[in-house]
């Protein structure tokens, strides 16, 4: 009789980061696909669009005026989701209905004036700007009095509900710590408390030794797809060295987070030959005030397709109504983004 | 000075269901959008389609042929992500690489023959058919010894990664207890040992009294926006008393089930004048022979459609990394619905 493996049967894999699991089903990878396709997002051409918000000299649907930029640019959202001028307050009756007022700032970050460029068709010394400068505004915003955690990400790609194609991310900074990275936070602290080392670097020590889920390295990061991966092709940069969040990192440890980001996004587009989408973004301590010994910087890359450059994994149904699950194992999917050199 | 309000103000509301939170952000409504556009699903003109799996008669993806059946047909997935074969097993290293086999079945639901219809246009009696259906399933499939969770749901549309638009649904059930609903019966279960009554129905009692968020109810169900909703036209379907699964259901209490549900759907069609998307499914007492009189069956649904047939809310970037976000308020989106009468 046959013994359980995790690479052939269906099971379930705990994610210590967050509490949660994931469901693998390795045998569904046969179904075949006769749903929704995607368009294959091609790279733009022209390196300066007239009727662009982010080009530099254009006008942003707000009003204003780009300045001529030369390498990153960064403003304050037209239309961001947090805002610092609201009423402060808060809603409390009985068990069901609480709410809180929040304040925050929404702001957006073009990586390059060049229209037609994205993260992996950048330099190593411009992929850099865009990492120093995350740098800068994870120190502005969490110096912010009511400002306790500052979020850092790119949405990339039509299908990420991306709406201009200019390279560019956002930096949402706000009072609360947002669910994610208050799940992750719990766990780091539990993980401390009983070992007195981090939970994140641990972790790539632990995949270092396995060498089956490590995608590539540098001097201070690991890329892998994590044991835990919901997205098919799900991806984590980590350090190897504790590192609780962006100031805490020298110019050279900085350009080793670029240089992974850029290792990372390269061999993204060429797994299925197509300008690669994603949500990627940092997870790091709080701006709260607090030592976050217990935390390690990572940047954490959810991709949405599956099989191709057009058919996507729909995290939907089941998947949002008890559990996520995926298809291809995290072993799987390492070795092919290992071999897309 | 102005007073804060959560139909105006920036704010975040609690999920006392889920034990997280949902970021709302009022204002936001008013961004222009330039992104991705879905295309806008047709219903199906034809009855009867050759080339359909699910048609009554035709054969499927595995081989097999459909009977010719008059009102629901059940089978089990082709493709299941969950199946009973396999050895059963653990694999535990350390504190990061934990692993559990996970047997389940997973099984389809035809809705009607009628390749043209979907749920708000079949008749009461057939959607009461389903339901019944359902009924049998979560017990049939309850009684499976290794069992311990059913989740019955439905994906509509393209958008929601559904492959034929035949009307149907599916049935996955396993071993473990899902996530959601784990997170949900752990706070039902607090709930009950603090107040000796079950959440789901105090709640409903709750916006019964407030009127501010109900859509529409008949005499044992409510369908309401939940105070904490993520997606832009979320509703629940929940019942006024203590009902844990569908086993503890009359018929009559079914018809009601089968009413509430044909009533939402119909005002989600007419809402944008399409053929409207969605996943939906039932959260439901474990039948893990345990006795739940913390549960409550309640319904959900999760459409993606924000401000058009055409535009959808992304769940990208912030909300993966961070926290769910929403632009129009709870309140807004159930006046809306209310009226689409
Ligand atoms: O089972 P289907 O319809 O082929 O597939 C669809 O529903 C499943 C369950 O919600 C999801 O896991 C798939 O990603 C989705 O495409
Ligand atoms: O801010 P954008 O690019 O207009 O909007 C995009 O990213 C946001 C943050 O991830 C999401 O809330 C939106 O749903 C998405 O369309």
């Amino acid at each position: 009789s046959q013994v359980f493996n995790f690479e052939d049967h269906s099971h379930r894999r705990y994610n210590p980061f967050l509490g949660s699991y994931v469901q693998v089903s390795p045998h569904r990878s046969k179904r075949p696909w006769q749903g929704q396709q995607e368009s294959i997002i091609a790279q733009e051409q022209i390196s300066y669009d007239p009727e662009c918000f982010l080009c530099a000299g254009n006008r942003r649907v707000g009003g204003e005026l780009n300045p001529d930029y030369q390498d990153t640019f960064v403003f304050t959202n037209d239309f961001g989701a947090l805002t610092a001028d609201i009423p402060i307050g808060s809603f409390d009756e009985g068990e069901f209905f609480k709410a809180k007022s929040e304040r925050g700032v929404c702001k957006v970050i073009c990586f390059s004036p060049d229209h037609s460029r994205t993260i992996p068709n950048l330099s190593l010394e411009q992929v850099t700007a865009v990492v120093k400068t995350w740098k800068k505004e994870y120190e502005i915003l969490g110096s912010i009095d009511y400002i306790n955690y500052v979020q850092i990400f790119e949405n990339k790609g039509e299908v990420m509900g991306c709406s201009n194609p200019h390279p560019h991310g956002q930096i949402w900074a706000q009072e609360s710590i947002p669910d994610e990275p208050f799940k992750k936070q719990l766990n780091f602290k539990k993980y401390h408390e009983i070992h007195q080392t981090s939970m994140v670097v641990d972790y790539v020590h632990a995949e270092i030794i396995k060498q089956k889920r490590i995608i590539d390295e540098n001097d201070t990061f690991v890329i892998l797809v994590p044991f835990w991966a919901v997205w098919p092709f799900e991806a984590m940069i980590a350090p190897k060295v504790h590192l609780p969040n962006l100031s805490a990192m020298s110019d050279n440890q900085l350009k080793d987070l670029a240089d992974a980001y850029s290792k990372l996004t390269k061999r993204y587009d060429r797994l299925f030959d197509v300008s690669f989408p994603y949500s990627a973004g940092l997870h790091q301590a709080p701006t709260d005030g607090l030592e976050h010994t217990e935390w390690d910087i990572h940047m954490v890359f959810y991709p949405p397709l599956l099989r191709s450059a057009t058919v996507k994994k729909f995290m939907v149904g089941y998947e949002m109504l008890a559990n996520p699950q995926r298809d291809l194992t995290a072993e799987k999917a390492a070795a092919v983004l290992r071999d897309c050199v």
